[in-house]
């Protein structure tokens, strides 16, 4: 198959083969992710991991976060809900995750007009390079120092955000992923663009969430850090459009998600993903 | 047609036109509500404010709780599992809607029994007088000084509790909304009656909270809090006569509320909501 | 019906009879099952408590928890998501649950390889004996002094944690409920082993949770504990298979569960525990 004569479509930086690969050795190896997130999504993104094989480990005390890290495949912190308590717990983890070698993964949740969670990111960011900030447009704009959004929405396009993305990654050396009806991702050189998914997602509290937490899952199973968001974004999307045809509104599709998510084989993903 | 001929159905203190109005007004505008809640609603609420349009914002620490108030276009407080913690976060959010003119609504889940949270209701109320308080009849009855009932059980029918709330609108200046299987909701002066509703509604956890955060919702796109809170009612409960018709339990019947409250028409709202 | 001629299946040291009787004493005086329980599960255990007509309090704080507890028929402590916050108010539920004479229940998620909530299940334990202690393998095995599992999942099969499980019932004078494909329950004398259930139970997060809810709700309304925990683990692992048989998925799964709970009847239960 001549790949170069479909533009667009096959001239990705990361191919629809290596994104299936990446979820394959998820549903393989089952990685443990600790997951410092919201009391709001905690629940959904729980059942989200254990759909792909993950297996979630939620402990946000300062007095274990570090323990559970350092045997952790990867670390999420997710600002959403943010306590002083779970703050510290939040600094503990990822000076651990970084002590073993374990990536860790920042999804800036409302990052940008709350003031103490914005210096709480910089805070955590300083402290050890994540392998991935995943967020939407207001919050990477925000984490760069621009303006920012309206609580956890985004008023600002993607594409906006690509020229914030790339100074982010650039300095950290980590991969940014900023979500939207099309997604972008950079690790700083290359650029990918997936333009799956539904307009049901934003309207179920924790997607933007639950896929930090595939992020997290999927960068313990490769090195590769812009694969790894690549492969999270394309697991929730595709699994998206097949929820969206069993759906009735956003209370069904957020079971059918889980389901779509539990059942999503690799021959579907490399079918139904659309990397640009 | 002769509305005076149908008593008891076209007699209400609101009309069901500027109820279905309200919605209206909340699907067009999206307004930003500051959800303080508890941990067990969390999500189920987050899901019910984004089904009817609104954009829920939850951030109980502190240190943000008056950042975001300000923003927001609304303040719901829910003592369900209130600490030491959250409580100071309320403090710090009511006296900051106060500040920059937002209504706020106050949920006041099983005071009554528990001492301490019943303080913390009088301290909030005295900070600065709600839009809105929203409970069970035990809880309003604990609230205006009375015994009060079994956690967050209602024993009182919500007619034994009007006088409480008539007492404590009074007292405050601010609207009294007693849910049960008929709702009783009052300004001090005008009364309003609603007989929709289900009885799987109270077999969900959080659909009397989730009442809370609608109410908080729609005191943000209207200044008669009587009728925000009289559409917010109507919202939750002809939804759940929808949902109820395509359940076949108490977990079907949780999603299907979402599906109805987000297909839920103003046509179907002024045909169905039984206003008294 | 001779039951002697049906091996394993009627020499058990409860009766299904038994069983069936303490679901309906639950289902007729619906006791208040004080929850402190981590947040991943809060939402799901309230909903299941209901389904079977008991009354969840999720109250977490240290002022508050003494006053629920002693006015509960019963006190669940689970360690998901402690932090030194609600660790403080389990020591006091604990000690207001022994003072009062209710019996309290210890699910001791994750003990084992994370030290500080290791200590802190042992300190709890010290403080009043549980009337049953639920669990995985792994963690019984680490509650016992053994190495434990990895976070959360379980590498042990039920039947190995069966002499440490017997240990602790001795030390405490109370139940043990070890979870896993087979259940296996003792009070030290008497061991019952349970044959139902599904594989999508464990990859839904909380079954195991709500489980320890259900045994503590079960301890509200009978003197035996290990009837206790039998009739719990029977409710919850009939309703899975009945569950499943209307399932596409986890996500489906989740929500047909609680509908199954609501709708389990002794008819049904006595027709399919599996018990040994």
């Amino acid at each position: 198959m001549d790949t170069a004569s479909i533009p667009g479509r096959y001239g990705s930086a990361v191919s629809r083969e290596d994104v299936a690969g990446v979820v394959a050795s998820l549903r393989g190896s089952g990685p443990l992710v600790h997951c410092l997130t919201n009391v709001v999504v905690s629940q959904f993104t729980a059942n989200v991991l254990l759909a792909v094989g993950a297996a979630p480990a939620m402990v946000h005390s300062a007095e274990e976060a570090g323990a559970m890290a350092r045997v952790a495949g990867s670390v999420l912190v997710n600002l959403g809900t943010v306590t002083s308590v779970t703050a510290e717990a939040m600094r503990v983890a990822v000076a651990a995750a970084a002590g073993a070698g374990r990536p860790w993964v920042l999804d800036p949740v409302a990052v940008g007009p709350l003031p103490w969670r914005t210096g709480l990111a910089h805070e955590l960011l300083d402290i050890a390079p994540p392998a991935v900030v995943r967020g939407n447009p207001s919050e990477i704009l925000a984490l760069d120092g621009g303006p920012g959004g309206r609580g956890v929405d985004s008023a600002d396009a993607p594409k906006a955000a690509l020229a914030a993305a790339t100074a982010l990654a650039g300095r950290y050396g980590c991969t940014v992923a900023v979500s939207g009806p099309q997604d972008v991702l950079t690790d700083g050189t290359r650029v990918v663009r997936l333009a799956n998914g539904h307009p049901l997602l934003p309207l179920v509290t924790g997607t933007g969430c639950a896929l930090g937490a595939l992020v997290a899952a999927c960068t313990a199973v490769t090195d590769d850090a812009l694969l790894a968001a690549t492969a999270a974004t394309a697991l929730l999307t595709v699994a998206a459009e097949d929820a969206a045809s069993r759906s009735a509104g956003p209370g069904t599709f957020a079971v059918a998600l889980i389901d779509a998510l539990y059942a999503l084989g690799q021959d579907r993903l490399v079918e139904a993903v659309n990397l640009r």
